[in-house]
């Protein structure tokens, strides 16, 4: 087999995982790792999921076939740019954000005529507790994995990209960027910056951690997205301000209609309410769901 | 040993886990069972977690020396008052409701010069799945149970409730009503509203199932308390609408601020909220919190 050579920008869970399950599954044979904390970069390579430290990311991308940025979403520009100078002319360029239409226009502007060898990529799979410790190869199994193609992207680099991300056991799935940004700014943006919100309510409240003191398995599970690094998420809810503007909005409106429920004593709305988040979610399929004591 | 006659009143996963529990940990020796389905009455018999089951409440307080209300809060009144009207003048009564000020009023007014013998408990344990079948005597082993004395309930009976929780595993809590519904309207009362909201928005969406096809872990934890019993959410949003309500309007003004620093592009707000959510969330220590994988 011809060797493979994968420069990862960003030694964090995500790059560090993707390096592991890119390697175990044979789509690459050598690893170089880059990360502007040099000690990331160190990290990962006595936990053997780098095989090689670059200082820069010149060194790192000079001789890659394939280049994966792995950094919160706010930094992928500056390092695409700086990439892109450095890579080989038909090194393939590919990321795992979770935002993707401002990458898009982002990748279009810097890469210019070498746009088509970008692909969107974004693995549903992470984790709260960041850092390449927890990194792992299996990381991606029975995961989706989504390819955003846009106009002017090399349809074989997908079919690269995507068959590497199969032979890891991800789930493939392709749609627009807009239609990405607007899935993800309802089951996951939004979701982490309710729970945000609520952690950050609380720890600001004269009794607030006495009110902590007696929270349960309910508030454990619906508050654990909250730990989760805040420069990743603000990077997030940033890039995709648009579509996770316009899902905050609606749910405001729902609480709304909460709070007059409530206010008013209006059993029936509340109810129908309930009733149908219960039931959808009840029939919601989950590979690994379970049933957990729950704190009332 | 005296005989110790418990008459549980409700007998769904909380019920019938309190019977359970309280056998088990030798404070009672016959339980007799009361549903207003009688057949959930006749799987907690078929289950070996209730001896009898009685067809009226008056059948299955008489003999009692401890009287548990385990049904929805909405219906606690009327059955205190059934079971009032036909208990033995020394019995015991307690409950494990989710909500406590209103209750305590209902019950001075219904128990009148029998206030003193009624002991408002709940324990911080439960489940988003209902029913007898996930009933289990280790539910409340190292969760907190909460009991909510007002002036004039008798300290020998609130000891004995106490007591009988603490054989069971639970840490023991006392605070007043007030305190109790301020406490769980923040940390228990208003998640389960916030999840419940989501789902329902998502799902009234248009493009609804396709979004919920692609939420990650992080989604199935933040909404998994949105599969929990309607009826039951519902009625404890009515008897704590007061402390609820209050806390959904302080959460929708957190929402505001994050609105206007989404849509303004403020990433020192955004990453201001998060890094303290974060840290708190980090630090707060849960018995069983463990880390999975995330979806985003």
């Amino acid at each position: 087999m011809k060797p493979m050579r994968l420069a990862v920008l960003g030694c964090g869970l995500l790059g560090g995982s993707t390096a592991a399950a890119w390697r175990h599954s044979g789509c690459v044979t050598q690893v170089v790792g880059f990360d502007i904390q040099p000690e990331r970069a160190r990290r990962a390579q006595a936990l053997g999921i780098v095989d090689q430290v670059a200082d820069t990311v010149a060194q790192a991308v000079a001789e890659a076939d394939c280049i994966v940025l792995a950094t919160p979403v706010g930094a992928m520009a500056a390092l695409l740019a700086q990439a892109a100078r450095h890579a080989r002319a038909d090194a393939l360029i590919t990321d795992v954000g979770s935002t993707k239409v401002e990458l898009l226009v982002n990748a279009r502007q810097i890469l210019g005529d070498t746009f088509s060898r970008f692909v969107p990529a974004h693995p549903i799979a992470g984790g709260e507790t960041p850092g390449i410790e927890q990194a792992s190869a299996e990381l991606f199994r029975g995961r989706w994995l989504i390819t955003t193609p846009a106009a002017g992207t090399d349809a074989l680099a997908v079919g690269r990209v995507e068959a590497n991300w199969a032979a890891c056991g991800a789930r493939i799935e392709r749609m627009t960027a807009q239609d990405h940004d607007r899935v993800f700014a309802a089951v996951s943006h939004l979701p982490h910056l309710l729970a945000f919100a609520l952690v950050n309510l609380i720890a600001g409240q004269p009794d607030g951690a006495r009110k902590l003191q007696f929270a349960g398995a309910g508030f454990r599970d619906f508050t654990r997205i909250a730990a989760s690094d805040p420069v990743m998420w603000r990077d997030i809810a940033l890039a995709n301000r648009g579509a996770l503007g316009h899902m905050l909005g609606e749910y405001r409106r729902q609480l709304e209609l909460l709070q007059a429920a409530v206010d008013a004593g209006d059993g029936a709305a509340l109810e129908q309410i309930m009733v149908r988040a219960s039931r959808v979610r009840r029939e919601q399929d989950f590979d690994d769901a379970g049933s957990e004591p729950d704190g009332r």
